[in-house]
């Protein structure tokens, strides 16, 4: 999904910080500083990058999202990059020891948020896209974070890691209701008296012919209508539109003038 | 994040299908593919293809995920793609008219759920890389399911846009808990009286030690002590541990035993 949205807003204030541990490939640090962009997210470290810092590949893969990468800090060690930080949350798909709290990525971006807004620093961890993070690095964080996937067949890649991560904590933040209806006023619903001389212009148009066979059926069938119509949300222009075309119809049954 | 992890159910039953509109490069319906395995999803359906089908690339792309490829349909037009369906969502970031409701992945996951468990048939279109939907492609679904984003920069690219659908889905069916507490026994939280024995060892050193300087200094820095000891949420084995810290501490200001 590109292009901009104006209903949605960028939430201000505090942000957690990316965390990418030894990451081997620069063109994943440019993905991953586009997935965070995508969500607001522009502070991002590196620890001991495996592919070497400056690197080009990660300024092309970046490419629109370059102010992420200009940005970033550098650290030798996991210790030292959250040395700084409250709270840190390490991502991994199977928490290796049972001495850890372990939340999904929605329960995580709630405390994250309860966390940021009562001015701690947060950060995520990330690992080496083939490896994952050691036990060194988790043991420095405070819970583990983790995301519901296919037990059968969990490749999520580094970018698309961080696209989960940052949604959840974007979503929390976001103000934007689960459902807009549409709002423009010609798509006002009908009154019920609409559809009520819908409903008439109908079943006047039908007396007498075999949709009305007999007496009890013509009721039966009247309601049937009613409840049709009735129970459809239609709109009022629905409702104009299917009175056109029931005059249409009827016009077409009717013989024709007689041609001067 | 990747691994298997037992903890997590596929939904088992009808799944929505995942309907890429003229895709523009292979290599995304490859990644297509393995973003939905990631959450379970394994219908595919392309219409009219402009990387044409088959594709190598899709199949690289694919790799460990080609069980969808190897059963994927294709369609000449989006009304075919769907004309099996009851109900169609089409994935747009800037919902471009007004007279159709606008989901959030979350609320759209919820109603399909609901629909997939009524017997109904579902599918969530995406459109070209590049252009999106168009109008006539829009014209078929019956909502526009949107995502937010960084209106500064929105810019997910059509793996992203499919991980995040099928995560909303697959959330929604998965029993995972929000947070899991670390659950061995030696992780048990330490009793009450536990605790109180602990800070009754340290109170016991403390005597005629300088922490303690005068009588009501005495009965504040236990209260200290003690409200910091009782609200650690401290486990059994850590409280075993603090003690041997205190014993060692301890034993270091004893003047050392004679040696024979």
């Amino acid at each position: 999904m590109a292009g901009t949205d104006r209903r949605f807003d960028v939430p201000a204030g505090p942000m957690p910080v990316v965390v990418l541990v030894r990451p081997q490939m620069g063109e994943n640090v440019g993905t991953a500083a586009r997935a965070m962009l995508n969500f607001g997210l522009t502070e991002l470290r590196l620890v001991d990058p495996l592919c070497g810092w400056p690197n080009a590949k990660a300024v092309n893969a970046a490419s629109g999202a370059s102010v992420v990468l200009n940005q970033l800090e550098i650290f030798e060690t996991t210790a030292a990059a959250v040395a700084d930080l409250h709270r840190v949350y390490a991502t991994t798909a199977r928490p290796r020891d049972m001495t850890i709290e372990v939340l999904t990525a929605e329960a995580a971006a709630c405390d994250m948020r309860r966390q940021l807004g009562a001015g701690q620093r947060v950060g995520v961890l990330f690992g080496p896209e083939r490896t994952g993070l050691e036990n060194d690095d988790i043991a420095l964080a405070d819970a583990v974070l983790t995301v519901p996937l296919n037990p059968g067949f969990s490749s999520l890649n580094l970018a698309q890691a961080v696209v989960l991560v940052a949604y959840e904590w974007f979503k929390g933040g976001d103000g934007t209701p689960p459902r807009i209806e549409p709002g423009a006023d010609a798509l006002a619903p009908a009154t019920k008296g609409e559809v009520e001389a819908l409903l008439n212009h109908v079943v006047t148009e039908l007396e007498g012919t075999a949709f009305f066979r007999s007496e009890d059926r013509r009721a039966k069938r009247i309601e049937e209508l009613r409840l049709l119509l009735e129970r459809r949300q239609l709109r009022s222009v629905e409702v104009q539109t299917l009175r056109g075309m029931v005059k249409g119809l009827t016009q077409e049954r009717r013989p024709p003038r007689s041609r001067g």
